[in-house]
């Protein structure tokens, strides 16, 4: 350490929001050198070549070669699948001098695509797994948390190719296979949910999240074993009623009632359920107003009927609207849509059914699953002051499909009838995914099949973020004096410190970590001649590295001090047997 | 290789300019994204790891410790230092979704100096030499030649740090020993030659330079032990002389003379030499007028005066007005300096000396270092049809300065003394530089010295280009049928091939490769079932391992044979001494 390339600091960074950005700092592991863009430093370099090490040994045993792409790439692949309009503000795009149009990739499907229409044509080059462990980039408009966000990142990405759907599921197990191997190996707890898609295209998509209450994705669970992203969560509707025995709607004056809650609250007092129940905020139909941004930069207005104790979910209503981006209407909407009063929108009005594309209105009318036919609804009756109570779904008012912008909630029945689900917080860790022909149709990836007949390839894509995990293993695995690495993946395997001014002491210590070194550890030998005990102790706390070994007051007697970072325990040792201690 | 990511193709890529380019494209090492950009297919990955390797080792032998820099990193560092704009097109710029100026860094000396500083404040940290295996980008105006001139690229780039000068040169020469090392350890001739600082600024600076017909850099040097890229080359001025003894100038009437030759020809035959010899080109000065873009925008139209018989280097010139840009003078440049008689420009009129920043023209004039005080020379009147003959440096003309800008001649003195120089052309390997204080300067990197006293640490830089030298290598290494690499970065030590139908063979192969794997050596197994014993020879020829052991008809005798790729020498050999005579 004497010489080592390595600064512990005093003072946490100013910017960092959580514990593994402010140790990795502290720690002398990474520096930032912009938002979201760091630098590695050779303690950080370390832990990252370890998990990269873990992660090529079970994409060797899952059967994928490595390969390396650049991160600079031209336009037209990406224009060609359409990414390179998609990807929005989220890509950082350059131009070269000749004036030519690039992207720093934020993912490589394209070119992986390309690739192998380069150089396979036939079944018989099938499967194919290729990966690679690359830098990658993304302009994200809120970089944070350290390395758990940025805007350069390392990610594993692997693609597999196949010509049938058999085949596809199988590359697409092997690398899921992978994943559990890695996981388990980095000791990372993990979660499988089911994903939506997304920009992605392709069929069955999951993701690896890591369960945190400081993750960054919502996702669900039931005790029966079901678990999704929320995004991908569906909702399962309630049976369909008849309406035959439903007496007819009723429009009532409700003056001063925008909200749901005077809404429900003057429905109790007023116009009381005649079943003697109360009214609850689930029996009225909410019609929120949205604006979608098209791909084509059409803006179009349109309205959501919900549940009134749910609001919009503006993750999953991205998804369910994906390509086109989702935002609430503006005021500006509202005045080029006169025909909305606002507080009091309804699919009805006094005068019958008014939204909906055929209607009046020309504005698209989307519903929540659970309003089925036959269900009944307190809303809005377009006229300012009044609702229509008792409107009911095929009945009195129809819509133009349904759509899974809700909230979820804690206790919503999984779509798989395995009981109700509890909402949890997540960090992904990875994703594996059935991208299935979109790449390949997009860029003519074709090969002739058994019968000499061009089929087209059909794909998986499967991605691991290194830098991310890097950071979650070291937000898991610390305590207020600092980091405590798992062994599979710490910077060394001891460290051995000096502790005294005693020439027997650097003795001792230099001979000791000359020998671990020779039986195979990695060793981290703290001589710093003019440092005291305290400052070092606190240094390898800080540091991290798993195993510390004293060498202080009774080096002169052969005997020291190993010191297990993550429980504590300190056992005095005969310096010739501290190789076969650590080794147990 | 029935299962490996590889593909060998029949025909050479049709933008291949080089043999490397040409062989590591057919052989399935890499793939062009775009113009210099390239993919690194599995076996080009390898040999790429292994170049790596052989850095890496030599670098911890020198004491330098392995960090890790973005490529994307914001503009304010480079803007300190001037390097954002001096870069001028030749590297990638780009903005954020925040409008931030970013840059896709060609090289990193500003980003450690500013990490260092974060980090060392005292001069007890120093020396320190830090370095990483990173992939830059320049924007060059014509990327060619596949990997030897990309726009994407890996280098190793390291960066020491001294508060003393001597310090500086102790850091300089173990990078400069390392270099010697690694290049001895890759079997890479090369000359160590003196280059210019250019646009990095600083002191001591050399290349080193792989001598080879088809490199790009020109060099000289001479029996004596000079080398120098000639951008460094200075010109060994003659004596001085006195002029008391010299005739007078004389202007004489030369119509239709508007070249060099054609003004020889005339003098010779119409106003021959007093001595009786012939006139030479050497006996004219020449005055070339150039514009130079000043880095404020500002075009400055000068005039250098050379020898008749030499030209004006464009490279020479570059390193001797930077950071200004050079080009030649254009019509409107004429236009706009009337003064200026195209074909008969001299430093003095009939009516006297007329050039030079605080004569009539307004113009500066640079001279060759051969105009020396007292040298006689045949130039310009100043005046259509008219030349002078007879004049004097020093007696009828000044200059504001010389300047090195003509080419250097096979034959020139080395300025050293050593005797006559020689041109040879180069590739550019390495190179190690003593920055001296410009970067801690511009970027305020001060620590404490000795007496408590801040001083600005002086640095060095050093830098090899990976992919580059992967080239150069595969340039060296190949015959007509392929690659033939050199042990120490092939792809694999052995490549097995079953060659025949018997299922005999494909056990003995199998069990022959199992072996050798196991013993250690890098295996490359050709198990693919139906393709031709000389298809596959013709592969592992393409491909280049060194060697190939060739399971056949003897295989049922336990006899195999084993192939020097270089020296085509076969030999049979039983399989269980292979491993034996490969070790040798």
């Amino acid at each position: 350490m004497s010489n080592y390339f390595l600064r512990t600091l005093r003072e946490d960074p100013s910017d960092a929001e959580v514990t593994s950005h402010r140790l990795l700092v502290r720690a002398g592991y990474i520096r930032r050198q912009a938002p979201g863009i760091f630098a590695w430093l050779p303690l950080g370099l370390r832990v990252k070549g370890k998990i990269e090490q873990i992660i090529r040994d079970e994409m060797e045993t899952a059967g994928a070669h490595e390969v390396h792409f650049p991160a600079l790439l031209p336009r037209e692949p990406y224009e060609a699948t359409g990414r390179w309009e998609e990807y929005g503000d989220g890509i950082f795009r350059l131009k070269d001098r000749k004036g030519g149009d690039y992207l720093l990739a934020p993912t490589h499907e394209e070119v992986f695509t390309l690739l192998v229409k380069d150089l396979y044509s036939s079944y018989k080059d099938l499967p194919l797994s290729i990966y690679q462990i690359q830098d990658k980039y993304r302009d994200e408009a809120r970089p944070r948390a350290g390395l758990l966000r940025g805007r350069e990142f390392t990610m594993k990405d692997a693609y597999s190719f196949d010509y049938t759907d058999e085949g596809l599921d199988a590359s697409y197990m092997a690398q899921r296979d992978a994943y559990e191997r890695i996981f388990a190996r980095l000791g990372l707890e993990y979660v499988i949910v089911q994903a939506d898609a997304g920009a992605m295209g392709g069929s069955r998509s999951e993701e690896f999240l890591h369960p945190t209450p400081v993750g960054e994705d919502t996702f669900v669970r039931s005790a029966g074993g079901y678990a999704a992203n929320v995004e991908a969560f569906t909702t399962l509707a309630p049976p369909t009623r008849t309406y035959e025995k439903l007496t007819p709607a009723e429009v009532l004056h409700t003056p001063d009632t925008p909200t749901i809650q005077t809404l429900v609250d003057l429905a109790n007092e007023k116009h009381p359920r005649p079943d003697g129940r109360a009214w609850t905020a689930a029996d009225t139909l909410k019609n929120v107003v949205l604006a979608l941004k098209h791909l084509d930069g059409r803006r179009e207005v349109i309205v959501v009927g919900l549940p009134g104790d749910r609001e919009v979910d503006l993750k999953r209503a991205e998804v369910a609207f994906a390509p086109a981006e989702v935002e609430q209407a503006t005021p500006e909407d509202f005045l080029a849509n006169p025909g909305l009063v606002k507080g009091y929108i309804g699919p009805w009005s006094a005068l019958g059914p008014v939204l909906g594309e055929d209607a009046s209105t020309g504005i698209r009318y989307l519903v929540d699953p659970r309003v089925v036919d036959g269900s009944g609804w307190i809303t809005g009756a377009n006229e300012e002051g009044h609702h229509v109570f008792g409107l009911v779904a095929g009945r009195d008012f129809s819509s133009d499909g349904t759509v899974e912008v809700a909230d979820v909630h804690d206790g919503d029945p999984a779509p798989d009838g395995s009981g109700p689900v509890e909402l949890a917080r997540g960090m992904e860790i990875g994703h594996v995914f059935q991208l299935g022909r979109k790449y390949a149709e997009a860029l003519g990836l074709k090969v002739l099949d058994e019968n000499g007949k061009l089929v087209t390839v059909t794909m998986g894509s499967y991605g691991i973020g290194v830098t991310r995990m890097l950071a979650i293993i070291a937000e898991l695995n610390n305590d207020d004096k600092g980091l405590i690495w798992p062994e599979s993946v710490a910077p060394f395997d001891v460290h051995v410190v000096a502790a005294g001014r005693e020439p027997v002491v650097f003795e001792v210590a230099e001979a000791l970590a000359a020998s671990l070194d020779g039986a195979g550890f990695d060793v981290l030998f703290d001589d710093r001649p003019k440092v005291s005990p305290g400052v070092k102790f606190g240094d390898a706390e800080l540091i991290g590295v798993p195993k510390i070994v004293i060498v202080g007051r009774s080096a002169a007697e052969g005997v020291v001090e190993v010191w297990d970072r993550r429980t504590g325990e300190r056992a005095q040792v005969p310096v010739a047997e501290v190789a076969g201690q650590l080794d147990r």
